[in-house]
């Protein structure tokens, strides 16, 4: 019997169990394929690996770009959602079976990612991806000078809405959608940093022994964050359900930079204006904060955050971001990543701002 | 025109330019593929990604493994050769073209994986790897009991022919081999820690803290190894062409365990093993150095060695290990972790010896 042969048989005996893609809503199709996630990578490829039922997934999964660039929100949703689930895999032990090694399972991440990536990039314009000096050293003051004009920087969900107008309510909203990234600060870091050396490496190794409390089990950052859900008594459910489509691109944007070598620069770029925005960010939350005499557990984690992000980001642009900046490719890459955050971040915002409202 | 007749056309398409693989020896098959790694992943999935010249593919690397298991020396150098040229794919910053994200790659990763793990398996018998106590207290002496009882435990290439009898060429070569694993051992734990949590992550973090000299530039551990690499004036070259199959099987596998969350508890094993069984190995070296009044780097890093992985092995038992003894998943694939790296390091090390006289 021939390959194609064979393929006809798997797929004439399977697709009675799974249902036609194209019959079916977006977040019911990712409502049906999650649960695959927590069944063995042998299952998943096992039912998934003939190829026409894997092209009738893919077809499925990069549907969902194209109903999101035509303005469908539940796609958007969708595709992020189940690409934020994928990451959890590679980012959290398991606690039963897992298809995290899945041959089928990286085919539709690798889409996802590329989905994904193309719409950042749809965003961007050749300029300015093009525009950051030959000069190693004009490139850090130009790459700031482009986040001060940029929408993102002192965002009006920050400096008007949090700082002045938000309940606590609203601020346990902004908590949960904060936990994309907040909540695995430190293995971002640890991933991002595989294979650097020299200055690099310890710039990014120290960021990451910061976020460890510098070794005491109590300053531990992720734990921090964890005192402030548990302060809101935001559950699991909540965190894994309840973050809306900009969050959750926020949070896959930061893992997908990290997770490849050949993003690097991406990464470099992405996390540098996140740890450059934090301090200003922060300030505005700890106002509202203090505004209205919430618990402890925030002040701690923001004040901490607001002195160690400033020099985090300092030493980030000094020890990563200047010495790479003298490589076209790894400078473009990184204001490639930089502008991924700082649009990706306007458009949270944005959002955050009007579902406030 | 169906999926199935593109896939058809593409095939013949292509393949003229492809080698029927079952032609060639392992050694030419795999070095004719190794050059698709520094091409991009877009270019690897659209030569390899019908599902025709896919299965080929993946039978050639497939067959590698069966002719392994018939005692083909040379398709187990390929086929350890083949895993070391991808994971340095994702362990080291690229120069350029990387097929690092590609889906095809991941597939002849993952049966490479599955392949390699199934051949440490073979060594396995189920009495060991279900032995371990129940009861949490029991289980470090059990396994520190399995490991005094194991052929690698003060194996004779250590305790007679390093201490006694190597040459400064042996020592030499010794580097060479040992680098699959010291010159990375910082990114094994960076990737290990990935959604660890509490006492065990900063356990971890702890390593890696002391891999990175505790933040001092100079005191970098895979810093001080190259510092030996270079006192031997060894190449790039011999180091990415110069290791034997069991010294590719030993870095590999540490490499495999690190980079999947499902399998932790053998990474915890494995690298258990690999800290608690340096000091007195790294002693006979240091005695060796001694004896042969060679360059001080190498005296260097083995004597902190010593002292430290005597102390992150009794952190890594109390913290890691101890803790997770309790659940009979994880005592059982800290059992398969720590059996994978005795026995192989034992025959990495038969090898070496037989290598060596």
């Amino acid at each position: 019997m021939s390959a194609t042969a064979t393929a006809t048989v798997v797929t004439e005996e399977l697709t009675a169990g799974i249902p036609r893609f194209s019959d079916h809503s977006p977040r019911e199709f990712v409502g049906w394929f999650t649960p695959w996630l927590v069944r063995s990578a042998e299952d998943l490829d096992r039912t998934f690996g003939s190829p026409s039922i894997q092209a009738d997934l893919l077809d499925a999964v990069g549907s969902l770009a194209v109903l999101r660039a035509a303005g469908d929100g539940d796609a958007f949703f969708a595709q992020q959602y189940l690409l934020s689930r994928i990451y959890a895999l590679h980012l959290q032990l398991p606690t039963g079976d897992t298809a995290e090694g899945s041959v089928v399972l990286h085919a539709v991440t690798r889409r996802l990612e590329l989905d994904t990536m193309a719409a950042e990039d749809a965003w961007l314009d050749e300029s300015a991806l093009s525009g950051g000096p030959e000069d190693m050293e004009d490139y850090v003051p130009w790459l700031k000078d482009l986040t001060r004009a940029h929408r993102a920087f002192k965002h009006p969900y920050y400096h008007e809405f949090v700082r002045n107008e938000a309940t606590p309510a609203d601020l346990r909203t902004y908590v949960v959608q904060e936990s994309a990234v907040d909540s695995r600060f430190d293995d971002l870091l640890a991933l991002m940093q595989l294979g650097t050396s020299g200055a690099e490496k310890m710039e990014i190794a120290a960021n990451f022994w910061d976020e460890m409390g510098n070794g005491d089990p109590a300053q531990v950052h992720t734990l921090l964050f964890s005192r402030i859900i548990d302060s809101f008594g935001i559950t699991e459910a909540e965190l894994a359900g309840g973050l809306s489509a900009e969050a959750l691109l926020s949070g896959n944007l930061a893992v997908l930079c990290c997770r490849y070598r050949y993003l690097f620069p991406e990464a470099v770029g992405f996390l540098a204006m996140t740890e450059w925005l934090v301090p200003d960010r922060f300030s505005q939350v700890l106002h509202a904060w203090r505004r209205l005499e919430l618990p402890d557990p925030a002040i701690v984690y923001h004040e901490l955050h607001i002195g160690v992000d400033a020099h985090h980001a300092s030493g980030w642009f000094a020890n990563v971001v200047k010495p790479a900046a003298a490589d076209p490719a790894a400078r473009r890459g990184m204001t490639r990543g930089a502008l991924w955050r700082l649009n990706s971040s306007a458009r949270y915002l944005d959002h955050s701002l009007a579902q406030a409202r």
